[in-house]
């Protein structure tokens, strides 16, 4: 059985529910696209996913289409991610010429003869100008903007000049020159995915003894990809200071895509700095391509990290959160959007290892406050991070410009 | 400058040409629609992707969407298509669930209101349960159907039941019992792709030096995912007794997706058997995740084999042939459609050795004869299995039925 909108009721109550269906009914008849680059690994595609099957659950016709690109052209777009970061690139006319070509093939059998189109992140950007625009276009982006590449953000302006809309996941993410319409939306997390659905203690200890976890230490966690922009470097030096006053292991969870060569890379030169750790067990890596598996990891976990440099929003902090997790948290991008300092988590400076380690200490050794943190944390996400918060957002917004 | 039918021209001649647009004006204000289940990897998305924007180039609107699915469903699906090429399958009823939930799933998000649908391969088959049917729905199946696991062939029945016409490779796929009207269509290449496109002697020797293949040698290829169908273990004996009588070397192109257990599996097994002759350097394994990199091991080999079990189709056979090389290839499955025994190649029994052996002998002694054979492969290649061929049958097809 597919899930429907009224599984939600229990989690977030009839007035949301009934509020959804009401906003929906404005858009009756109306049809929506929306187009990104995956369905596969990834928020985005974990978003669309829950996201626009409600919509025609609501009885809004909403589509999602993938744009279909070979390697060549998803090297070219991580690169434009990490730019747009704020990281250096080569912006060659030959990558150029790939990035805009594949959006023109795919432009030449793609028909979009729909109501709104909701293109997100930059892969599918420049579609906008090889179709025949005749609605309203809204450029979703996901990234941390705070500071791109000036070279790459002057190339991909030229293209969402052409969009009605843009939506970021911050007030900071901004751009003071660009003369559309910004607005922030918050990603969200669906309570009832494998990820993030209620897990009995039975079921957790299962999925953790199966993955091989020992169960006899406490436990601190990152859950995120071998990227550079989360620091899985620093959080080992982190994790050092913390055992030398408190023993517990380090989980990695980690995600890497087999065409993604700098995770690789990564992998091996965090391994190597780790070897003492890993042979004794205190620090073990964890492939998590397994949804329930990293939902009993979170659970499982007594402290949650997120010492990323640079982070759109993070909807594994999001997921922790809503577990009922303390999480420890860096000052960045949209980080600060969920975690207060001090009420339902802790902010801290990424590049103050010694600030990290202690607060995530103070958890460890006062199990109570994290366990009360962890409650207003779980609290703060039902009333703003939920798929049915994101579903009602994206009503308004579209229902204002169709 | 994306690629134009009119850029066939020289291939094929005006008439091929003028007949597709002539095709292609009885379709117009159409929109088809063609369904699979991946645009990278695979003769499909191969086919597709250039078969889709000829079609709109020649004025019929046709779109091509990917069916989503996560890991536990292509790993289901790969299962399937492995009993239908005769192997064996547990078809448990999570299995089914799976299956038709993605497929539900799917539907829940995707509008079909197109004049014609044209489903590809097993994946997305049941969609047609899960959406209003209104228009002729087309299966074209791309798998060797000769003798399919009967469980999962009435499981899968049921729901081809629904289509207005099957599409297979071969006639020996047609099913008695399947009350559908079944059609032939063999398959097709792009000779302008990179992989097919005509390259220089420098440029092929460029790319092969860069591979790190040594030149000194004659060279026979097989070029063929790590599958247990390629027989790769029977194409290294075949190799041993061929290197007992002319020195060569065996050069294995091989294909392998990071989410395939299977594949690593073989590959480990295959290296064990092989250890002798890779490390003399007799025997090459080169990863053929480049195109350009293919198209130069195709052309730079002296005889190309396929030593195969079961095929559909066989395209990597059609681009050997196209490129005017001698093949030697079982005789099996798709196979006798584009080579004739002793005039444009030779056919063996995929389960003798010695045979095979011998013909391969008989091709690296004989270069004359070898050439000779390959330039009428590369003829009855024009002639059948290029790709303004297949978008004249689909123009037929799709006509006939709207």
């Amino acid at each position: 059985m597919l899930r429907g909108i009224e599984d939600y009721i229990d989690i977030v109550g009839a007035e949301v529910i009934s509020k959804i269906y009401k906003k929906a009914s404005k858009l009756y008849n109306k049809h929506i696209i929306n187009i990104n680059s995956t369905f596969q690994g990834g928020g985005v595609a974990e978003i669309l996913s829950r996201l626009v099957p409600m919509m025609n659950q609501a009885g809004v016709n909403t589509g999602w289409r993938i744009l279909h690109g070979n390697p060549a052209f998803f090297g070219i777009t991580k690169k434009f991610h990490n730019a747009l970061q704020g990281g250096s690139i080569n912006l060659s006319p030959m990558k150029q010429k790939i990035y805009l070509e594949t959006n023109q093939e795919f432009a030449s059998y793609t028909h979009i003869d729909h109501d709104c189109v909701v293109l997100h992140d930059p892969q599918p950007l420049p579609l906008v100008k090889f179709c025949r625009k005749q609605q309203p276009w809204i450029w979703r982006c996901h990234i941390d903007l705070t500071n791109p590449n000036p070279e790459l953000w002057n190339f991909l302006k030229q293209y969402i000049l052409r969009y009605d809309r843009v939506i970021l996941s911050s007030e900071a993410y901004k751009k003071k020159d660009l003369p559309v319409d910004q607005r922030v939306i918050h990603p969200a997390i669906d309570p009832l995915s494998l990820k993030n659905k209620d897990l009995s203690e039975k079921d957790i200890l299962k999925y953790i003894t199966k993955a091989g976890i020992p169960t006899d230490k406490p436990v601190i966690t990152q859950v995120s990809r071998m990227d550079p922009w989360k620091d899985p470097e620093g959080l080992l030096d982190v994790y050092r200071i913390v055992k030398d006053k408190v023993d517990c292991r380090l989980l990695y969870c980690y995600n890497m895509a087999s065409d993604d060569p700098q995770g690789v890379e990564i992998y091996s030169r965090l391994y190597k700095k780790a070897k003492d750790l890993i042979e004794t067990g205190d620090v073990i890596f964890v492939v998590g391509n397994n949804d329930i598996l990293v939902n009993a990891i979170q659970r499982f976990s007594d402290v949650v990290i997120q010492k990323s440099t640079k982070e759109g929003f993070s909807l594994t902090i999001t997921e922790a959160l809503w577990k009922g997790k303390a999480v420890v948290a860096s000052n960045v991008g949209g980080i600060p959007a969920q975690i207060k300092d001090g009420k339902n988590g802790f902010l801290i400076d990424p590049h103050n290892k010694k600030e990290c380690a202690d607060r995530i200490i103070r958890l460890l050794k006062d199990p109570d406050m994290a366990k009360e943190m962890g409650q207003r944390a779980k609290e703060y996400v039902r009333q703003n991070f939920l798929t049915t918060r994101l579903l009602l957002d994206y009503l308004d917004l579209i229902s204002e410009l169709v």
